[in-house]
């Protein structure tokens, strides 16, 4: 990895982000498709300065209130989301006393067996002891086929607010038929899952999760707040005035 | 990989990418970082609607022009480039009459003769005689350091007309400072190498040179009507207005 030691070089956040994936893909903990999903996200993160835009922080916070009001929370983890943000996760679902549960699109025994042995390492590291669930898939999310739909009866089928960061269209059209609140985390404000979400934070995840730490303890607003046709346009906004902004930069 | 066998599929080329670029990873042929780039590819490519926009095929024509008017021209090729167009950018070189030149920024001798390897099967594969240059760098671009200096005599060093697609900023600088005309593929208007670069199409490579291919036998545009400003203005403007599109219809 490129010049990541220094942090107060421009790209170091960028670079560090790189970094955890090549570590995770080392591990096992990564589908094929990862990297290149990974860099679909850079993109638009780099056409949004790499920062959370204001409409963002607005709708981590919404997010922030619904799972904390929520009977039934859980943090949904992909293996993108344990290799940029593992350790964010668990400190979040310690400060809000939820379970996460392993959640893969493309499942298999030793991918599963890879994240689920890293969040325990990472659980033991940071001194917490969150419920890590994912092992023992007893249930099915209604409308999806195969190895996709399975998950905990204990953990996203029972849950009523759920965080699915970087997830499947598909799976999260899914959730929102149960009837869940599902909150979205996406850098493309495009994607099916941006627009079918019930909430969702354009922003890179590894931020978006540090920043509704921060928030834990502040006056949240209310999801009646939230205008979701408006959030989506404002980051679409951001992202097509960034892109002229760097144009005149470079000419 | 999954659907892309059935041509009818919407996303059938971008899955055939993927592909393509998995068999490439497997055969050591691309560097780490190669994946995520191909991903920031994927995300301006389909805010392009993943077709050839006016203004790049124009470009693309001035460009085939400009290799054909060349005395030493020239078809660099790094690992990507190899992996989504190697059959391609033989072919191309062929009608040409002109070498290719293996040149990657993160030099090793296994990836050199990963890729050696594979262009010469390929040159037999299609029963073409193109010359293959990149194994004894004997020359060095002025003003880069290190491996990535490095270059062949005969090849990009004397070259007056250099096709550089996917290419590195820091590179596409030096080769225009040393006065050659530098033809630039890129699907980021706004990266360094589509600024730099003395004629750049806003394109997914493998399409570009099939479209290159095609119009071998055409009447071509002069390079005195190419007017670089406004051919990127152009792709942003298709990028933007793609971007909006894609928004109505999702709404």
């Amino acid at each position: 990895m490129e010049h990541a030691a220094d942090p107060s070089h421009p790209r170091y956040r960028s670079l560090l982000m790189r970094h955890r994936l090549e570590v995770a893909a080392e591990k096992g903990m990564l589908a094929d498709s990862a990297l290149i999903a990974h860099g679909r996200g850079e993109a638009y993160d780099y056409l949004l300065g790499e920062k959370t835009i204001l409409s963002a922080d607005f709708a981590t916070k919404v997010a922030l209130r619904c799972l904390k009001d929520a009977t039934h929370p859980i943090l949904s983890l992909n293996g993108n989301v344990v290799a940029l943000a593992g350790d964010e996760m668990l400190r979040l679902a310690h400060l809000l006393d939820c379970p996460v549960e392993v959640n893969i699109f493309y499942r298999t025994p030793e991918r599963m067996t890879a994240l689920l042995s890293d969040l325990n390492e990472r659980n033991d590291r940071l001194g917490l002891n969150v419920e890590i669930l994912g092992a023992n898939p007893d249930g099915e999310i209604p409308g999806l086929k195969g190895p996709r739909a399975k998950c905990e009866t204990r953990g996203i089928l029972q849950s009523d607010v759920l965080l699915v960061p970087l997830e499947d269209g598909d799976r999260c059209q899914a959730l929102v038929a149960m009837g869940k609140t599902v909150i979205v985390i996406d850098l493309n404000p495009l994607s099916r899952s941006s627009q079918t979400g019930t909430i969702t934070i354009v922003d890179e995840v590894s931020r978006c999760i540090a920043n509704m730490i921060d928030s834990v303890n502040l006056d949240l607003p209310r999801q009646s707040d939230y205008i979701h046709e408006e959030i989506l346009q404002a980051a679409l906004d951001s992202i097509v005035g960034g892109m002229k902004d760097r144009f005149k930069t470079a000419e």
